[in-house]
């Protein structure tokens, strides 16, 4: 099995490769150990596209760090542990898309999908049923965004936006965090153009 | 010659790498025996932009498996196989590009194109020809998908949108149906900008 | 020095991979000798993103093939021949982008540029001076095609677009002609995104 | 620790496969030395995207050369050495997107940003703060264009526009440049879009 660490930081450089953790944006993670729960988190203030496998951060559910890497973990590794802990997720990414910031600004209550192919990719069906993709508004205090994430999450929608911000998405694995990712941008993408 | 699960290996990591198969969205295959009809379908599940050669199955006109790998088809293998069937086209291409979806919105009784260099692409005269690249409804069963097709298409234009879906071309073989796709893609792409 | 054929297929598998030869679309040219004008043009029917070195054909000025090459010449090999004689240029592209064509659709009587740094990039000064690229009809015949070009031809302008077709450009070598197709065709997207 | 010219050929090949640097605009430089001030700069004319670790000049504060490469510094060397001095910043990077040119026209007295979490990449809170990327008008004169962005800039916004041309933006080091150049291009984008 590939080490998290490795893991992490291809997923990271392939979506920077698209521009979606510009800067140092954006943070990925994997669950490491359930109980109690652990996560590897990519480290903080560094090139999204050029992580290696050390940089990255075993976080506790408070989001602070556990290993002696001497690395600091994302000031957002809290909300990684919780998305983990509500919806039993194995990995969360988090990207800056622009669709995703646009779409939040357009549809502050929500984004609904219905009726296309691309929702099987979330393990929606493809026609009769309406989903709503989340948008919460934006803080600093990752208990607040914590909270507002459980307060707007719909089970069946592996994603939620954070207006201002950008797109926080989650499966069993890494990959299947990625497909839902990807897939939901999409989505995201298909909306804002077609508005 | 590659084995043709070489060639679809390759050419679904060129259109993933497009964005045109997100998640495990699409697939591709290649006739492989014309009596009976057997195609190399790419198998479902997989990530896109990582399959490897043995990622294929071989299927029969219904699309059911006729090989041993135990791997599953797509679902839309019947529908690759009736495409092959109709049109003696020895690759077919499926892909969810954003503009397929979003001009299959615009245009709901199908795409008309005229007068245009690119056209040449697919076979048509750049002057005084106008086609209309079907637009037929979506569903989940490939029976009924199939029949839409055959009522709908054209015989001059190799490529169908399915609505809220995405997009169907083919050719004598991969690479063919590779330079359909993307003419028809870029054709989209015009239609949606310039509207 | 190297060959011809190897400088054709690296700048043609530059323009394939930004989506702008598509299916077989597009061709380049080099000339390679000036009385009597002979040019290496690359071959008709081949996917221009995996040209080697040994897909070009040499060309007279009517385009007819002068080497035993036994490959067929793009049937714009004599406008490319044209361009070569009317501007002194060394090298010639033509690529299908969509701003071309979407261009040429908003503006049939030509592009005015004026005022923008970039036009530097086509030896014209950033402020003072307005230019216009060029907008001619398409045809399938390249001597009228030609005429169209010579008539419309601005010569502080290394470009032309044809309608419904796509852009040509040229330099006095292939790095310039490679640096004045890409800076006309910023030039065209800022004016598309700008209307 | 990795020579200049090598750092600073491998974020110009960064840029210019982004699109930023086409034909040979834009230009990236180090500083090298602070007393007297010794910017290492790219050197004029060349490809940005097949730079060489020695296609750089060393300038001095008037952007002249003072090594004996023989190349020949951009002739806004002088502006990348200003900036340098005005604001403390290893390294300054100027490309030219169109999105920056895009937003120079619509938003001429600057572009104001308040409320994103992008911000954060720049150094800018994500809430209460507005901020404005100041936009300056165009010359061919580094000392007028030097002056405009002395009284324009904004110590808060490591970045400016300048009108009808492109983006100039700067951090400590390479690094911290180029994160800065893309999380302003992203700022730029989305404004662009959400107009």
């Amino acid at each position: 099995m590939t080490a998290p660490g490795e893991v992490l930081a291809a997923e990271s450089a392939r979506f920077a490769s698209f521009g979606w953790m510009h800067g140092t944006s954006g943070n990925l993670s994997m669950v490491v150990a359930r109980d109690p729960l652990r996560l590897a988190v990519t480290a903080s203030g560094l090139d999204k596209g050029s992580l290696t496998g050390s940089d990255v951060v075993v976080v506790a559910e408070d989001g602070s760090a556990v290993d002696d890497s001497g690395r600091r973990p994302s000031a957002e590794a809290a909300l990684h542990a919780r998305v983990a802990r509500l919806t039993g997720a194995g990995a969360v990414v988090h990207v800056h898309t622009v669709d995703a910031v646009v779409a939040g600004r357009r549809w502050p209550a929500g984004i609904k999908f219905e009726g296309l192919e691309m929702l099987k990719g979330i393990g929606v069906p493809a026609e009769g049923v309406q989903v709503t993709l989340p948008v919460i508004a934006n803080s600093q205090d990752m208990g607040v965004l914590g909270d507002r994430l459980e307060a707007a999450m719909d089970p069946r929608v592996p994603a939620v936006v954070v207006a201002d911000h950008g797109l926080y998405a989650w499966g069993d694995d890494a990959m299947r965090a990625r497909h839902h990712t990807e897939v939901v941008q999409w989505l995201l993408e298909f909306s804002v153009r077609l508005a």
